[in-house]
Formats: structure tokens, sequence, C-alpha cells
């Protein structure tokens, strides 16, 4: 049996989630579960459909995304999931989409305003969106620099990805991670939701407000931090 | 058998509605039904997945919104049930959900216009959202102020909770109620279709005129009141 | 056996239909057959939710809209069933809903435009709103006039209600009707279907122009008329 | 057994995806599938709804659209796929549908701006809408010459069918093609996707600029041409 096993599976079932939760078409998306002991992460084999998965396809990889077990090609995006692993230590899964709602937020490249308390009881500020890479980013390592892109994005902006687990990398896609990849995928769908009312909200009332900060922070409290309330 | 099997059932049922009906992601919903003679209710746990929930899992809590019954911590919006089951007196269930169109009105901060006879065959009025809470209300008692929230915008706008079965509550979310737990349900479906029927209209025609009032006094009055004749 | 189950099965089997292709929220639909035969129809009792329905509950109604066989009360529009089957001989279904786009059309008050085959494959025209209808029209039999509304529209406009088969009803909702109960369903669903794509057309081209008339006649001659070439 | 055998499969399968894809309302789509050997190719009978088909009940037809087996008559569209396969001697299929936000785009007359990397991955370029055709095409052979109005608009547009598998016909709908019906089916689900996101993009940003070139060539080299490296 694969030392591997637990992290395989872990993946499986977080990229079997993607289908049923509506955010991927055909192959638009890959999920992976990390093994932070072993410095190896499970990753979607690339272009493979969903219903031809196995746990036992997940490609095995390590942080500079060299394929370490897997007869299959990993997921084209394998690289920037190297580099956020190794940045960002205390994730145990990412994921990558191109989830309708969120993807045409990340081609418009603006930040997904905070309307309300759904945002709100996942992030108290705006849904980055990093820049558009630079040509020279993109003709060299493209996707490793993608992984340094969100980095910088977030440096930039001073936050934190313990506490802003999802982000649009503009004119392409969202990118969320959790400390699971389950966590991740329940962020993918996250982003989706509120992608889409923020949409709705602008076209209700064009000048709707941003949340006012005292109810940002009570939602983000009751689910977050030392006083949180929600859940078992 | 507990005492509160019926109620329990009651909740267990409506709250697995939410999910089939479209208006839930993962948790973001909760339906509670009333005992009136015990003066208790039961509400769903916070932050329990509906597959993983049975009727013995409804929490049962008082009109102070203490719990009565229950290994499970009640939803974290408990107390603004227990709010509104205190003061109205006649209703049977509340339901509070994130749905998507309802939701983006309440970010909005606008009442949802009368436009056509499938809003007037449930209210006569604009579906009111009430304002966004002061820095104090959120600060201090939430959940219990967002009760108050709901029944001062009511008072205020002359409306009686017995008619008027559906609000927004600015910047968050809906709440519905109605004479039963699955009234109450079927009440919020209805508002999430009227919501977005209102954002289309507007799309279609920016000039669209409110309903008039001979058409709204009528299909109000087909389906409710002394004349009614719709239904069995 | 009922000298009437031929259209009791015709109306239920049609009915049942609304449902699966997401035309009716709860009870908004109603779908009737007729017996030209014996001057009769069969239609949707009141209020009746569809997974409780069977072919022995549909409601026999003569087109004085009297209920002649049936223990359940039919649908509260009858009445403009009775009337449209009344004054228009060679129909042999009708179809109400409150189908979302369509209705937010018919909101809105605005005729739809025919912007492309889609459209053309059904109607040469515009598809019809019928003003909304007047104060005394609705104080008094609000249902009959619904059905002189409908009439005097499609008088107006010089259509004929064998060639257009689908209007909108001003403020209110869709109707629909066809050479049998299965076509006036079929017809509400591509209704809604050129709904969402008229209302998609001009979000993207605020000045998409109206489609050329060869095209019209084109597309509507493939499928209606002495040279239609499609089907079997 | 049939020696069309392999083209009716093929062809029955890949139009049965289109209902499960949600790109057709009732029979508004048809697939076929070409023999380059025998010169043939396997189309949907028209007006035959989804749930009757058969791989048997695909027609056979010559690239002059003559029936060459067949009970049924076959797609009122096979003009169109005839001269496709005749002058674009490499594809193996051929997809139209009515899919709704595609043909939004061909009734607004617009070709779709290349807004993000999904595009990218499929396009280097917009997806063109061929001009709607004059009343002299309509009025003659209307299918057969819109199969020239889709070569002609390649060619004026300097593309090639080989690279772009997909085009909108103005005020009419799409088509797709590809080396295998398969792939052609995949296609219009990806222009399904890439036509919705864009009219999204441009409601959240009216100002959204076109995808960079870099990022254009780069994510298409990425699925497609000698280095490639997406997939297995």
């Amino acid at each position: 049996m694969s030392i591997y096993k637990r992290i395989q599976e872990e993946a499986y079932e977080a990229n079997m989630q993607l289908p049923k939760l509506g955010l991927v078409l055909f192959t638009f998306g890959n999920v992976s579960a990390v093994d932070r002991e072993r410095e190896v992460f499970a990753i979607k084999p690339s272009g493979v459909a969903y219903d031809d998965l196995t746990p036992e396809k997940m490609v095995i990889v390590d942080f500079d995304a060299n394929v370490i077990q897997g007869e299959l090609r990993p997921s084209s995006d394998t690289k920037t999931h190297a580099v956020l692993y190794k940045h960002m230590p205390s994730i145990g899964g990412i994921v990558h989409t191109h989830s309708t709602y969120a993807t045409a937020w990340a081609q418009s490249q603006r930040d997904i305003p905070i309307y309300g308390t759904t945002h709100a009881d996942y992030n108290t500020v705006n849904i980055p969106c990093a820049p558009p890479m630079s040509d020279e980013m993109i003709a060299g390592n493209y996707e490793y620099q993608t992984g340094f892109q969100i980095l910088n994005c977030l440096q930039e902006k001073g936050m934190d990805y313990r506490e802003v687990e999802m982000i649009l990398v503009g004119n392409h896609a969202p990118f969320t991670w959790g400390k699971s990849a389950d966590k991740a995928v329940h962020n993918s769908a996250v982003l989706e939701c509120v992608a889409k009312m923020a949409l709705l909200t602008e076209q209700i009332n064009p000048q709707a407000p941003r949340l006012q900060d005292s109810l940002i922070r009570k939602h983000f409290e009751r689910k977050h931090g030392p006083d949180s309330y929600y859940g078992q």
C-alpha cells in the first residue's frame, strides 16, 4: 500500500466534489492535498475526466514540482500548487477552477467588493484580484510565476494567507486554499456564490455601499478566532 | 419518546427542503418549528451538513434562547428566532437563508418593488428591506437585536406580520415565517423567485411601473381572506 | 370508465411536464386539454401539488366554466381557459405558467422582440404583451376578462391565434396554446427560452436589430405551412 | 451489419451528449460524424426527440446532401453540414445548437471578445460572428448557403478552420466542429461557457480589456501545437 494513500484519497475525494458543486466544465479544475511531513502533495492528473479518476491516479509531486510517483502527467497548474505549498506552510489543500462568476470577475480585473455577511463570514476584505502578469513572467516559467503573482498580491495588500483563503488571478481564474483539500473546495464554492451575489448586488443598486466595519468584524468572528460560536 | 418529537420532525422535514429547493449552499440556512403550548421551538444545529441531519439532532430552545434539550449547539441565529416567536404569537415556523437573489436585494438595501401578480399572490406591499443595524446593535447582542430590527422595520412601515411573512435584513439576508415551518420554507422559495423576477423586470424595462392597486388587491384576495377561492 | 379519460390523461401528462421543464415553482401553473365533441376540458385542480396529481383528479369543466365532473375545485384560472376554448375553436390545449423570464417580460409590459431564428421557428412577429387590464375588468369577473384581454390584444394587433400560440398578459404572466395540451406545454418552454435569449441579446448589444423579414419567413416556413421540411 | 455502424454510433453518442450538457431544448440541435473514406456522414434525423434516438436512426448522407441510407428525413441543417465536410477536409464531426448564451451573442451580431484564459485555451482570436445572410442567400438554397456564409467569414477574417473550431452565424446560432463528433460537442459546451463568461465580464466591467497577446499565445500553446503540455 502506498505511503501516499491518505493524500491520494483526500485529493481524489476533493476533486470529485468539483463537478458535483457545479464548479467545473469538463476538466477545467484541479485539487491537491499535501503531506507536510514528506513534503509532497497529491494532485489531479492533467486532462483526465472526473469520471475516470481513481485515488491511485493522483500524481505525487514534491514542492519543486518533481513527480515522485505516478504514471500520469500531473495537472498543468502543478507548479503553481508547488509554489503555494512552499510559501504557505500551514495550508493542507489547494483548488483551482474556472467557475463561471469568479472567473468573470478575474477577467474583469476587479476585486470583489464586500457587500454582505455571506462574504464577511469568510473574509474581512474585498476578495483580491491579482493584476495580470507581465509578458516576461508569462513567457518564462508561467505556472511557477503564477504562484508568485498570488504571493506578491497578498503581500502588497498586506493580507495573510491564513485569513484570506481565496484570490482571483487577473484575466485567468480563481485559486483557493485551506487547512485541507476539502476546506479548499468549500472555499471555491463560497467564492463562486459570493461572486454571483456581488454582481447581482451591483445590478440591483449600482451605488450599493461596502459593508460596515462592525458587521464585517462581527460575522467573521462568529465563524473564526477565539470567540467563534458557529458550528459544533 | 421525546415530547418534542412533533416539532423536531417538522423542523427536520422543513430543513431538508432547503437544499432541494436550491435555497442554500452548504449550511447557509436554518429552519425552526414551534410548540406554542410548551413555548419552545426545535431548530437546526449550527454548522451541521444537511446530509447529516436527523430529527433527533434538532435542538429544543425556549423563547429566551435557552437550550432545553439537545447535545448540539443550536443555530447561531437562534436568538433571532426566539425574539420573533415571542413577538409574533401566531406563527409556527421561521426560515433564514442566504438564497442568491433575495440576498443580493438585501445587500443592495432596497425593498423589492411589487411588479406583478406572482408577488401580489403573497404580499400587497413591496417586500421590506430593514435598514442595516447600528454599530451598537451589532457590537451588542447581535442576533437578538436582529430580531428587533425586523420587528421595528415592520412597525415603522405599518406592516402586520400576519400579512407580510417575509423580510430582508439589509446587508445580510432574508427571513421568512408562516403558520408552520413548511409554510415558512414555501415563503422563502417564493421570495427568491420574486426577487429574481424583479431584477429581470428592471433589466428589461428600467421604467417598469408598480403593479396597479386593483390587481394587487385582487390577487392577494384570491389566495387570502374571507373570499379566497384558490386551492381546495 | 370515465368518458373523459382521454382528456384527463392528456391534461395529467401535460401538467406533469411543467416541473420537469423547470417552468413552475410549487403550483404556479396549470394545463388543460379539450374534448371538442363534448365541449368540455380537463384542467388541473387548484393548488394541488404536482406530486399529488393523478389523471382522475383532473376536473372536467364546460366552456362556460361549470364543473361537470370532479370532487376538487378547478384551477383559479379556469374561466380564462373556458373563454379561450370558446373563441379559439381549433386549439386542443392551454397552458398558464409564471415561468421566470416570460413573467419578467410580462411585468415589464413589453412585447418580446424577434431577434433570431429560434423565435422565428415559432412566430413571425414579436411575442405580444397584452396591456394591463382596467380596474373595472379586474374588479369584475377577473379571470373571465383575462380571456377577453388576450383575445382583444390579438385582434387589435391583427394576429391569428392559429399562428401566434403564445402571449404575455401585462403585469401577470404568459399563456400559451396549441393543437394539443402537449404542444401548448412545448410552446411554454419555447417562450421561456426565447424570453431569456431576448434579454441576454439586449444586454450584449442594446442596439441589436430586429430579425430581417426574409429570415423570419424562411425559418417559420421551414417548420410550418405547405412547404415545411422540418421533422418527419 | 451496416458498414456505417461506426459513424452512426459516434453520431448517436455525440447527439445524446447535447441534452446532458444542457445545450439543447427539445430538438434544437444536431450532431454529425463523418466517414472520410466513404465520403458520407451520419446525422440526426429531423425533429426526433433525443429520448427516441438510436444509432440505427442516424441518417447516412453524402457530401452533396443526398440521403444514402435511412428511413427518416435528416436534420433540416444537413446541407450546412455537407458543405462544411466538403470544404474542411480534416474535420470529423459537426455540431449545431441553439445554446442560450452563444445564441444570444449570435442574435447580437457581435464577435465574442477574448477576455480570459478559458477562451485562450481554445482560440487565439475573438470567436467570430458571421454577418447575417443576404435576402438572396436566404431565399435561395438557405442551409447550403449557411455553409458558405461560415466559410466566407473565416476566409475574410484570415482564420483557419483547423485552429478556429467554432463560429456564430449572425441572427441564428452557433456551429462547431472538430476532429471527431465528440470533440465538436466538447467545443459547443466550451463556446457556451465562454459566451456566458464574456457577457458577465462586460457587466462587471464595461471597460474590461482584451487579453494580452502573450497570455493568449501561452494558453493556446499549452493545449495545442508541438510544445503542448496539457493532458496525457
